[in-house]
């Protein structure tokens, strides 16, 4: 997403100040003070302050991680810089450090230009927060295109060899002329800690559903602050397009005054990875218990289309429901057509806290090119029943 | 769907009666009777009776019907004999009498033949179901293909010419060796209607939520009974495969003594014709008036994928909601990828009365190659909002 600094300036009349660096917030003279880019000091007062400063990409302490080739994923400026390098460079190995949404359209992405590309993270288990079945249809996917998976395998040190770099883990070593970082982001909530302002899940800047902060005159929007999460109420942390997207209307119209609210997020995300569809909403089974529900789980194999269609493609759905309540808490899926856009059915169930007995009387459409009869999601209801 | 007569008898123990229609039924005496194809006359009695005659096609009441070429599309026998006529005669163009979701799909499959195909019914309005927006994608999506849409001429009647067949309607003439007719489906209920059992929507057979009749020891389910509307609470008729099913099921239960209660239908379904998708759930705006809302609506069009991932497509949405209360009352969507699953999560969210501003706060899935931040629903939502 590219905005050109004039339009704010020309047609929407905001002073907008590029090349401050914003270092402290004195939340009691509510002003902010910093440094701009050729070095002279600044202070700007508020009435109201929103600290919208996003997230910054996680760059593992890692001796050669500032060598040339070794580049993270976060900003526009990276996938540049990416770029560049894929151009004024040989690269036919690449190494990705990090196994989440990013690396794996990263590995996708290399692939694609022809780079034998391979991951490598610490944790042994391949896509820990995905239903085991699942993560194991997605493993094989992105084995079977030629693609390197070593889960297990802590990174110490990238060292530059005469032809390019090496990553070395305690048990591996992996020879490439890229190495790209993509471990994940953190909040980049520094100022707001410095202020005292209270701080949420992973060092995000808590807010209320009106995205205030602890402190009544600032308020906090985008990757760099929490959410509450429908499904159990508690304060999360999702940086994703949407709840950031969101949150910007919202808090637009509340430092103005009014007092928009928004409900929360149910924890909604879909990625691709060549041809596979992954998608997940709510809580898995461990996230489950660990915010004291009674979790039962409950994977199925369906398929894309009506198998009188032809063209099917196999479907896995894992949900997740209480056994106390009989509520849904979550649901996955796996495929290589249509999983996506089917998560979006339970993510609204989940919003108003359907029952899996609920779930299952849901009128949702089918004819033979979409799916079988019953929905992939109808059918994962039907035998989750069966559990609780 | 082709289920074997040996499996129900010998797998199930199921004493199934083929070759016997019952002609009458006799509530008092716990009776049924009627003729079998030997002409033998039979009588059953029951203790618990299910009436699952099914649905039959509609065959006007027109001069030159019953011509050799002249077919209607209901039963797996009608699809054989088309297919079988295909393979015999030489069929270069093709009339579909009708312009539903089986005209559709029949007009797609003929053409694929290399048949050019002809449409015809008496309505002006192409899809009068559909907002005119979404109707008229779908008219020039067909018309691009080349078939011929015919709305507003009532066929007449029917001739045999030397080459094939014509069909006459008051002021338009069609040539074809081949005339499929497809205006509908109604439900075959006669059998009740002859017992006295209370009838409902398009004479289909009222069941409550147990899928009980007028007679408490008499089911029906199927697409010879109605259901009840999850919007409006008031009986439908929704001939469509899910419900059927789902009614299968339940009603198997109650008729052996337990009580399963269905909650209804949404009027959820989709179809597809050529490359466009078309799916729709809750009301339009004319049947929210019929039902005593006062209906706002708002048609937006979006995009399939997200702007930045190319190989984007155009997705039309079609949103209804009560100005009294807020409720959304339906949705409709046209595109050529991601029409049809995107339709389940408005229908989740008619199921329980979902307002239109907490449809606008839903956290559902986004990533580029599956549309853009804002799901087009969301998008449609949030304009929605503007009128209400």
């Amino acid at each position: 997403m590219v905005r050109r600094a004039e339009v704010f300036r020309s047609k929407q009349g905001i002073n907008l100040l590029t090349g401050h660096r914003v270092e402290s917030l004195d939340t009691g003279r509510r002003r902010v003070a910093g440094t701009t880019l050729d070095g002279k000091n600044f202070e700007q007062g508020y009435d109201r302050l929103l600290i919208a400063t996003g997230a910054s990409a996680i760059i593992p302490d890692l001796p050669g991680v500032d060598l040339p080739g070794v580049l993270p994923l976060k900003s526009l400026e990276d996938g540049r810089r990416i770029k560049r390098r894929l151009k004024t460079e040989t690269v036919k190995q690449a190494v990705i450090i990090g196994m989440g949404y990013i690396a794996m359209e990263m590995c996708e992405s290399l692939s694609a230009l022809g780079i034998q590309v391979a991951m490598v993270k610490p944790n042994p288990v391949f896509m820990p927060w995905l239903a085991a079945d699942l993560a194991d249809v997605v493993r094989d996917e992105v084995s079977a295109r030629g693609v390197k998976i070593h889960a297990g395998h802590k990174p110490e040190r990238i060292e530059a060899t005469g032809a390019g770099l090496k990553l070395i883990c305690s048990d591996l070593e992996l020879e490439a002329e890229m190495v790209l970082v993509a471990v994940g982001v953190r909040p980049a909530s520094e100022l707001a800690r410095g202020a005292g302002l209270e701080l949420s899940v992973a060092d995000s800047i808590a807010v209320d559903r009106q995205l205030r902060t602890s402190n009544t005159d600032i308020y906090s929007a985008g990757d760099c602050a929490d959410a509450f999460h429908v499904v159990t109420g508690s304060r999360t942390w999702v940086p994703l397009a949407l709840r950031a997207n969101r949150a910007g209307w919202a808090v637009a119209d509340n430092v103005c005054g009014q007092a928009k609210t928004l409900d929360g997020v149910a924890g909604t995300a879909a990625f691709r990875v060549f041809d596979m569809e992954v998608a997940r909403t709510g809580l898995n089974a461990a996230e489950a218990e660990r915010h004291g529900f009674e979790p039962a789980e409950m994977t199925i194999e369906s398929a894309s289309r009506a198998h009188t269609y032809g063209q099917s493609n196999p479907i896995f759905v894992s949900a997740v429901a209480d056994r106390k309540t009989g509520r849904l808490l979550g649901m996955q899926m796996v495929g290589k057509e249509g999983a996506a856009h089917r998560i979006n059915a339970p993510a609204v169930a989940l919003h108003l806290g359907m029952t899996v007995a609920q779930y299952t009387q849901l009128d949702l459409a089918y004819a033979p090119p979409f799916g079988p009869t019953w929905d992939p999601t109808l059918i994962a209801a039907n035998q989750l029943m069966k559990k609780i």
